[in-house]
């Protein structure tokens, strides 16, 4: 006999689980006025330099904070500590994945009225974060250009699950031949519609153009809070 | 109460039976003379590029196949058969690594007499496949330069579960200020005595000292096995 579904059907329960939490803490979020904003990548991508660049150019005009999951180590939460913003580090182990109840833990403590943006840096992975809400309002893609251009048509599920993409390290596309038609086709075919964002976070190129995408989103979504 | 300790019940019981799968895909292995590669590494790392040139560069020399995993698309199996051994494509649909029973089928049919060296590239992850032993003799992790210095640190149980390390895009090396001795030095601190090599399968640099390794390894390996 095949272990294999009644490693689903724990598999359901846990997601089942995890999606309660998310929605609590959705809520919770809504309550506060906290917009939340998650990202997801393979290894490597470029999140946390990302990151630390949109913390620091965000932090004189927004009250930011940001989580950091990793399996090991606390290197990525001393990183964006540089931008001065309050960070904590979520470790996982062995997992794969932040969950929900992760998130809920590493708030403990935090006056999350005190936060208009909260960013999750999720662990490095294309495949397990896709299935687990951490209640975030948007969930961004990071793609760098070192990594190819296949990776949409790869890894369609995790695509599908972002509502924007993000493609970094943009200031190496000409040593890596980088190929963006082909890129954009690829994201575009799993996932109609995605919003694009090229930037380099070493040269700057792009941030503008990121941020301000979420100055409006920032905008629209408070327009929609009752206060 | 938490649904953690049933999961880990339920993995606990998948991974022996992939262990038993796996030891009897060792046992054939041997009994055949076919020595087996598996290579793990991040989604971009550069897995089928260097596994493209490492077949196109044994192919006058071993009769060599290829199995290639990935959750969705045969791209990576067409790439290989650039190449002109013989590939099989296995797709995993959601799941983040290959399984013993999953080499196990997509080897059906196949005369394993016939190969001296079979390759296995994993799913593109840094977590999921540390832990299934696929019947291999070798296993490779990949690093590609733009991944960032910290790697081995942050994915240690993946770095664990290797035999050698392969740095790959090595032709990017100054394009990305790549940090040589912190790497290794983060590759020994996770495991003591790795050997690692440095390539491009752009430039073939370093691809000679890789290919030496093997065929040493090989030698030493088909002595030991009783004919």
């Amino acid at each position: 006999m095949s272990p294999e579904p009644r490693l689903l059907e724990v598999r359901k329960n846990v997601l089942k689980q995890n999606d309660v939490i998310a929605r609590a803490l959705r809520d919770r979020f809504r309550a506060q006025g906290t917009y939340v904003i998650s990202l997801v990548s393979s290894p490597g991508a470029g999140k946390t330099t990302f990151l630390e660049k949109t913390l620091t150019l965000l932090r004189p005009h927004y009250r930011v904070a940001a989580l950091v999951g990793d399996l090991a180590t606390e290197n990525d939460a001393m990183r964006l500590a540089r931008s001065e913003v309050p960070v904590r580090q979520i470790t996982t182990g062995t997992l794969c994945h932040l969950e929900a109840s992760m998130v809920e833990r590493a708030l403990e403590g935090w006056n999350l009225g005190l936060f208009e943006l909260l960013f999750i840096e999720n662990v490095g992975n294309l495949v397990c974060p896709a299935s687990y809400d951490l209640g975030e309002d948007l969930r961004l893609v990071l793609l760098s250009v070192t990594e190819g251009e296949d990776k949409p048509l790869k890894y369609p599920t995790i695509f599908n699950s972002a509502d924007a993409a993000v493609i970094t390290k943009i200031d190496l596309a000409a040593a890596v031949e980088f190929d963006e038609l082909t890129t954009n086709a690829n994201i575009q075919a799993v996932r109609p519609g995605m919003r694009v964002f090229k930037v380099s976070a070493k040269t700057n190129e792009g941030m503008d153009g990121f941020l301000q995408f979420l100055a409006q989103t920032l905008t629209r979504s408070s327009q929609k809070i009752p206060v």
